[in-house]
């Protein structure tokens, strides 16, 4: 808060000025100087507000320099120190609404409140969670005149001896549907909405209806996957990891040998397309005691059984089927000519998908820890990351939970030691079951909707803090680039042929720039941040150290299995932390800079441009189209002109803006909160009540921005409905331009409409 | 802004606390310490919010006194101007849509602009509106043997050589079909639900499928009776205003002898149950030039012709009438013996109903003025009246705009002449096309609804500014009781045998005491403030001068007719216009303090006990039931229990907050604002997309407070999806606790969740 009065500055004012006083007179006038200037200061001191006097008053450094606190902040975060957290929290699984998160929870609780956080709660939500049945595995069996000649294995191979729990889990995918169905298999690649149309386009002598089918992971969501074969008429899916995507060219066997996914590594993961209500049983409201829980029917989740298994037992499936050779584009890396199916080549034989999905209402456990803001304590700064894991999740999530111990540890060393306030409430959540569609997230979002959305500044989440020893990725809604640009040019570069963070990701960074800058992608919607920016239009980002973006991959290898291990990081990934604590630095200062400066940081400039350069992408795809139907992109493109005019007259003003005006800075950080807010539309994106962020929301069909155009235009020459389909385009179109000049209006003037 | 610190007070503190020095320093030390105790103010000048010191500048009385400015502005409001006003909007039609409409926001712009507001704008939206056919008046015949043998009255007879214009629209019922239809008639009695439920009950032969039925005015929407006899299978409806409801004992055949609705008066009005939606064809948005619009059929409006006629008409057709007698409860005032029908007494008759409903987008004009605020200018204080009425309006809602005009010219006084600048922003508006159906309001509302939704501190409406000779009325949300109390404790009584127009009220009212004070109503949903409240949850109120409530009238009785005209107000409801004064009065000074006072008005702790109150009727009429069927009160009482404890810790908090701390006010202020809209449910009540207070939406079913649980419940015994209705109550009462609880989350500490 160094702009703010405080004592020592007008002391030192006053004392100069009374140097013209004759030398007889000195001492006398000094001290009445003083007296006077005291009194003044007492009524100054009386009559100000208490918020502003607690803040000035450092007992070490000068806490109102924001470069002191950031210094201080960065330089306490310890490399060894996450490497010991990431020992802890991967040494068992820790499985969403199981013990062993309830007992991650409470350590937490305990580390926190030692850490000297101000105020550390549990909240607890009752959501409906998917479980396999340990007692017996769900497996695929080939079957020959009905008898069992084969069948995948119920867990995944102990490649190392530490590695094997009798804690882990076996493979499963979480809420699909309990059922032994057997039959005839046709391989649909990826399982993309796309390969279902090649299907159906190409061979339509294959009739999915009532046949299983079996996809490969990666290339979109699985859950996705599994929607899109529900609809073909498939009676079960499997999935499975083909080496082609999870260890291409790999010749080492994977894990512990090389990074890749080893043959016997599987996938788990939730396969409900959940777009952000949470719990499936209370969509909308917190899963808490009296909360009215819909039936399983109406959550819509899958129908059918899935089950993920690993390429070693995916060859020998694809190894019985028959029919055509897929094209080139179609196969992967296994051992065997892929064919579509759905015939087997033995007539005697079958696959039988045996699945037992347990579903059940159990408790999960937030914890959120608080340093209470100065200041603004009705602002909240929110630092997350989630706390369960498939399996040791020493990547997913846990390489980010302790990132996140070691920076409440430097916030609470600051704030205890050093009786550093910040200007806003920091708010740290350790998330409960993220992984079966972030229920610990959403929940804490549905019951504190109301205060969330009227005060959150921002959420900083960290998912996976390394993911890869490539280099740093950011991924935000627009506002926040410059900030984590800003942020990375802070902090150090844990490759010592850089100077910071900055440099080595911009030396690195393989995509195009943006004004010189390494690129910073659009947020998407891969955790908890997703219900936070897409229901209720906070800002956010998401950042972590990562692999490099030409392996063409859709995940780290070991994602989601068995092989996430502690040894897996400090061998393959970050041997000596430093990229952890790079990535701890950086969600650290970017924290400690929305929680401490008076004006937020904002770049509405930058999101206008990112609105224009989304638009023209739109533009390009679907204005000869859209023309023909009578729909033009004159009003939304009038709505950006208007916006990107707006944004830079508003960065103009507050640019120069005195910072000890209290109230002029809420007033403009009002503006700044409201304007992200401004793209919600109440009533959500069309069939999609809780997505209703218009512009960054992801599509349905992929895409982004503006899912809502895409997904109305998607094969939109195919519909049967196709008239009804142009009057909903139209109407979004209008939609769209109506919400940018919402958010236009944001910024202007307040007393101008 | 008493509470601000300004020079002079630091000043004489000062120069008090310097006597202490020995006599021959006095001079040099008095001069000194000023130059010192300059120096800081100079400082604290320069370091000093701009919005402050430009308040602290008063040029005539000290506008920082709040009984100053507050007397100043009450004094100048003249009961002639207000009659003045009066004359002129009153001597043409001014409908919604047409030129006179137009022509009168164009004045008030100019005279706003005038009285010293400092911006005034008119914003216009295109909507669909409804007319009839002036060169073929829609009517009702008797046919015999299929000739018309009498059909009603195309215009309301003039009564008064002066109200002879030729702009008067014939009696119509806005957004009602085209049609003609004949065949039998049925008598409804007021068409409501439970009318219909007696006859299916009472007279099961009576087949309404396929007749056109005939239903009085009054104990209900006009809408909801149109929608009952669509359900119910009616072809058309003809509605009429009986003696019964109109002029009741009325000797002297009403205007313009005596204030009743004479027999030839019609009652015109819209009659689409819109439920906040505004415009019918953009539901959502603002019917701007590039807004999607819907296709009349998606908008729901009636589907059957619908025509209002006068008693005397009225009396012609109920002679015709065959049939049972009706019950002595159903019976009105006319000179005929009212009977069911089907059937007429000749059976060569038959009743024919005509009606062209010419229905087209048309412009229409809000007026937007402003007095800016200095402080928290992006803080609004709304004031709003309708413009448009039906005929000539001098009620309904002229009298409204004609006190809104001398409110402006008192405000726009103080600011213009004085340098009066009010801490928060006050927008008046002059809202187009209401009677259709709250169209400009709405409209304004959607177009801003980002920025009036997060800015919004109250809307004060009046509508109709005086509506009988008898006492005030006030109708509000809970949190404004408090200050509509207060205000009329300020406004002198137009009758001077009381001092106030508080102990007029107190004296006068007929309803049951609440804590020895005049009952203030429940807001109901009458008039503009419907969306503000009910779509966005802004607190609003709507204050006027009535008629007594022992009338039993469901309005003034000339309400929507030709015949209110400014002799009718002259004459019968306020000949020195004192009741206008008062009521403008009232109407300013809550503007004043809630544009003014440093802690915006609230009352958390009566809105708790409002809400507990209103669930404990609630629980009488239901608990039974509910009981039965696994439902309990428990979440809800214990909600409620919550807020009443942190309501009354909040009201403590505030009480002696240091009002010179601008941060910390605002924050206290923001929490009062959120707690409103805190009721407010996104996705609606069930049902009803844009009706989204859970607490204070009127029910659809009739009653308030707790809509939701109302019409869940309503006749629940009788629907054959028995079982989904009983989800649906089980639903919306958790919905219900969580709302509330989310209410007292507002309140609490900031930092506890």
């Amino acid at each position: 808060m160094k702009d703010d009065f405080d004592g020592v500055a007008i002391v030192d004012g006053n004392n100069k000025n009374t140097n013209f006083v004759t030398r007889h007179f000195v001492i006398f006038t000094v001290c009445l100087g003083v007296v006077c200037v005291g009194i003044g200061l007492l009524i100054g001191y009386l009559t100000f507000p208490e918020t502003l006097r607690s803040a000035s008053d450092p007992q070490v450094g000068d806490q109102t320099d924001h470069e002191w606190v950031s210094k201080t902040l960065m330089d306490n975060i310890d490399a060894a120190k996450i490497e010991e957290n990431l020992k802890y929290f991967s040494k068992r699984p820790h499985v969403g609404g199981t013990l062993a998160e309830k007992e991650n929870a409470e350590y937490i609780k305990s580390v926190w409140l030692q850490q000297g956080l101000d105020d550390v709660q549990i909240h607890s939500y009752t959501p409906y969670l998917a479980y396999p049945d340990i007692n017996n595995p769900n497996k695929v069996h080939i079957l020959e005149d009905n008898t069992v000649i084969f069948s995948t294995r119920d867990h995944e191979d102990v490649l190392r001896p530490e590695d094997e729990n009798s804690e882990v889990l076996p493979p499963f995918n979480a809420y699909c549907a309990s059922g032994n169905v057997e039959g005839e298999l046709v391989y649909v690649n990826f399982g993309r909405e796309e390969d279902f149309i090649y299907l159906a386009d190409n061979k339509p002598e294959i009739n999915i209806t009532g046949k299983i089918v079996i996809a490969k992971f990666a290339k979109g969501f699985r859950g996705t996957k599994v929607k899109n074969a529900e609809k073909a008429g498939a009676i079960g899916v499997i999935l499975f990891s083909d080496p082609d995507n999870y260890s291409p060219g790999d010749t080492l066997g994977g894990y512990p040998n090389s990074w890749w996914l080893p043959r016997t590594g599987a996938q788990r993961g939730n396969v409900w397309v959940s777009d952000a209500k949470g719990d499936p049983l209370t969509p909308g409201f917190p899963a808490n005691d009296y909360a009215y829980r819909q039936t399983e029917k109406h959550a819509e989740l899958p129908t059918i059984p899935v089950h993920p298994i690993c390429a070693d037992d995916a060859e020998m499936l694809l190894r019985e089927m028959d029919g055509d050779e897929v094209p080139d584009s179609w196969k992967g890396a296994l051992n065997v000519t892929y064919r579509f199916g759905p015939t087997l080549k033995k007539v005697n034989r079958k696959i039988k998908l045996e699945v037992i999905a347990i579903k059940e209402n159990r408790p999960v456990y937030n914890v959120i820890g608080m340093i209470k803001g100065n200041v603004e304590p009705d602002r909240y700064v929110l630092m997350g990351n989630h706390r369960d894991a498939w399996v040791f999740g020493a990547i997913d999530p846990s390489s980010g939970t302790s990132a996140l111990l070691e920076m409440t540890r430097s916030f609470g060393n600051l704030h205890k030691k050093h009786g550093w306030i910040p200007r806003r409430t920091i708010i740290f959540c350790s998330w409960a079951a993220e992984e079966p569609g972030l229920l610990g997230s959403t929940e804490f979002l549905e019951d504190f909707q109301k205060i969330l959305a009227d005060r959150t500044v921002v959420y900083f989440n960290v998912d996976s803090a390394v993911t890869g020893n490539y280099t740093f990725q950011g991924k935000t809604t627009p506002s926040l680039k410059k900030a984590i640009i800003a942020a990375t040019k802070k902090v150090p570069s844990p490759d010592p042929e850089y100077d910071t963070t900055y440099d080595h990701w911009l030396a690195k960074d393989e995509s195009s720039t943006y004004d010189n800058e390494p690129y910073v992608r659009n947020l998407g919607s891969g955790s908890d941040y997703k219900p936070y920016t897409y229901r209720l239009g906070i800002p956010a980002a998401d950042v972590r150290w990562r692999y490099p973006t030409d392996l063409g991959l859709s995940s780290h290898p070991v994602y989601h299995s068995a092989y996430s291990t502690f040894y897996y990081v400090k061998t393959f990934l970050d041997w000596d932390f430093k990229r952890h604590q790079a990535v701890a630095r950086v969600w650290t200062e970017l924290g400690r800079e929305f929680a401490d400066s008076a004006i937020v940081p904002f770049d509405g400039v930058y999101y206008a441009d990112k609105i224009l350069r989304g638009m023209e992408a739109v533009r390009e795809l679907y204005e000869t189209e859209m023309n023909k139907n009578g729909i033009t992109f004159d009003a939304i493109m009038s709505a950006i002109n208007n916006l990107t005019v707006i944004a830079a007259t508003f960065e103009d003003k507050t640019q120069n803006m005195d910072t000890s005006d209290l109230l002029a800075i809420r007033k403009v950080n009002d503006q700044i909160m409201l304007f992200e807010r401004s793209f919600i539309d109440p009533l959500g994106l069309p069939g999609r009540k809780f997505m209703r962020h218009v512009v960054f929301s992801p599509a349905l069909h992929g895409g982004t921005p503006f899912p809502g155009i895409r997904d109305s235009m998607y094969r939109i020459d195919f519909d049967p409905n196709k008239e009804q389909r142009w009057e909903g385009v139209k109407e979004h179109m209008a939609t769209v331009a109506f919400m940018i000049q919402s958010a236009a209006s944001t910024l202007k003037d307040v007393t101008e409409f």
